[in-house]
């Protein structure tokens, strides 16, 4: 079995968090500086390991490996939320690293190897999941045109600057791949809190995000009276209230929703607000649920249409479907596990989104979960034991040399 | 009796509003490059009526009048909300130049006199009422120090931007007056909704503002649980429902309360949010209705924090007292609105602050208010008819000339 080079692996992973250092996290947007320079190191760690490295028109990096016969494809993204961890995506990519390296030193493996991703903006800095769409051929050329952060800076004026423009996109090549593997830290705390090591990805939940419009009548907050008042703020917290109690009444065990961005104009003490906005997410293995929860959105923003002063629309902004892992991934995953950890392994739903869902459309596709210290993530305290990346690593090479000797 | 000149009134109220003329209203925050250009505007037109113009170190506009032996300090601010209204403020500072103009041209009047003042940053750009409580002693050095603005402009820059630093701060002189009288749009429309002209103001209601933070625990939107999740926003949405719900039952007939600002941190749409404020305002002249409002806001508040998951706290931070016109003045302002419009005048509580609260601690002060056309107040759409201000200004300059007479 390929060896993982524990000490090796750690080093690297806190070379890359190196890259826009946020307190013990890392600030790395796709495309900023921060991210290029990183994407280019990878790039280079990759050529190290013997792989070709590539950057392509949207900043995947990929370490191609042209000289096996059977490949599997591995890897995750490599920039982060704002001011957020140094493990969420980093993992999967320096696993895929370590792997390719492990899988090229192991005489074991021979004809068998790892080809290495880090895809571009997961995190969705421009849009969602951009970098494995533009793989998979899911993603439109208008919605590249389109595409811009937050900050209102284009997608085309982000891949200039980074040097990335002008260079074609690689598109998956199905019949080059036995399949994708990859593997990230839980992000939840389902492993921590029960002292499992190993979560063998089932299927990664659908997100409906939707978005709620009050529109009030701004006024002045000392001279308008009340019965006369269309106050936008207080509309969206009465409906934002029944929201909640509604979509609790309605969960299964594992759906979750929030209520994350709010907008409010113009959110000034002593004007009455005219108009208040909400994106409202919710997220379920289950489409059929999904699909109630957004029916009762909906009920409940008519309700308060109709009820008054203010007006109440509501648009669906996305939809992502739920998608299941390959089943055969997970038996080899789990198989692995159970060696290395007997019992201390678990299946279960991946409550975030992952590249894996999308490339699973074209590649059999298989993910695995590390534990995440009191589940925290999306915030820079983020943290995994060395104890548990090294663990985790041997478990997945062993996984993905199971899975590339079976096929 | 002093003769108003309406279309030299409306054409210079109308000059005043394009210094920063935004849609129908104007946008001139205190000492933009607009608001110290309509400053020295002011002063001109006051140097014009005979007055001696002098700009002050805090940007206060006074139009002296050494050479009567009563006198009536006579005027209101002149920056205005962000695109706020044409009327707000300017009104009263274009009445005041107006009286000054009738006062002098009448052989009546001899002896008695308008001294016209334009306060700055009633609108609390930099500081609540900064003009008129530095004009009578109501603000320390060390708040003027802080004081910056949203942008984080400190007062001092701004001063020296405007050309306003090094100039002396002029301070009242009691004896210097029989009082002082501020016009003003209602902002409200309990005059324009009964066809009422002119409303005689009985008092300015307090102001209590308290700060609510909800600190929760950021977190990952798919993978955390809803059991584990301390959501920030959900806590706020649920208090907030409550405290409007608590609110209604226990106010007064003329109470308002307003949460005109949220805070959302992070504010992004698949992160649990970890911390989220808000601003809690209400309005009334009772101040002991004030102090039950404040106990009921701490009492939900200590509630939701009991409850938990997150941590609940508030903090008052500002508290303005009620304050009573003079009863003389209301008087003679209603005497003289009955002799123009029989039983079109109305006693009413002010509910926005006015510089008329602040000067009324040093000096007797009354306020008159014309109608705002559907109540419309703090937005560029807000506006009065040409009769109106017309009426309005001729009904303050008899009740000015009545009180002069009076003294």
């Amino acid at each position: 079995m390929p060896k993982i080079d524990g000490p090796r692996l750690v080093a690297d992973l806190r070379r890359l968090a190196e890259f826009g250092r946020y307190e013990t996290g890392v600030h790395r947007p796709t495309y900023s500086p921060d991210d290029v320079a990183s994407r280019q190191w990878v790039a280079g760690k990759f050529a190290e390991a013997g792989l070709e490295p590539l950057i392509d028109g949207i900043g995947n990096v990929f370490g191609r490996n042209p000289s096996v016969s059977r490949r599997l494809l591995v890897g995750s993204h490599s920039e982060t939320q704002p001011r957020g961890g140094w493990l969420d995506g980093a993992l999967g990519v320096v696993y895929a690293l370590e792997l390719a390296r492990a899988f090229a030193a192991d005489p074991d493996c021979a004809g068998l190897g790892i080809e290495a991703v880090a895809w571009a903006d997961e995190e969705g800095h421009f849009g969602n999941m951009l970098g494995s769409r533009s793989f998979t051929d899911r993603i439109t050329a208008a919605e590249l045109a389109a595409a811009k952060n937050r900050d209102g800076v284009p997608l085309a004026a982000a891949l200039e600057e980074a040097g990335f423009a002008g260079r074609p996109r690689e598109r998956v090549d199905p019949g080059r791949f036995v399949g994708y593997l990859e593997a990230h830290i839980e992000q939840g705390d389902t492993l921590d809190s029960r002292g499992l090591k190993i979560g063998v990805v089932e299927g990664i939940v659908g997100i409906r995000n939707h978005w709620v419009t009050v529109t009030g009548q701004q006024n002045h907050a000392g001279t308008t009276q009340m019965v006369r008042r269309k106050d936008a703020v207080m509309a969206l917290v009465k409906l934002a209230g029944r929201v909640y109690d509604r979509f609790a009444e309605r969960a299964g065990p594992r759906t979750v929703w929030t209520i994350g961005r709010i907008l409010i104009d113009p959110n000034a003490p002593s004007i009455v607000p005219g108009r208040a906005e909400m994106q409202v997410q919710f997220r379920d293995l289950d489409e059929a649920l999904l699909d109630r929860f957004g029916a009762a959105l909906n009920e409940l923003v008519a309700e308060a249409d109709r009820a008054g002063p203010c007006r109440i629309e509501t648009a669906p902004m996305s939809v992502t479907e739920p998608r299941a892992m390959d089943p055969r991934f997970q038996e080899l995953i789990e198989a692995a596990a159970e060696r290395h950890v007997p019992g201390r392994h678990l299946r279960m739903p991946s409550g975030a989104g992952h590249d894996a869902q999308v490339v699973s459309h074209r590649l059999r596709a298989g993910m695995m979960f590390v534990p995440s210290l009191k589940g925290i993530s999306h915030h820079w305290s983020e943290d995994t034991s060395d104890d548990d990346i090294v663990l985790g690593a041997q478990v997945f090479a062993d996984a993905a040399a199971a899975i590339l000797k079976s096929a």
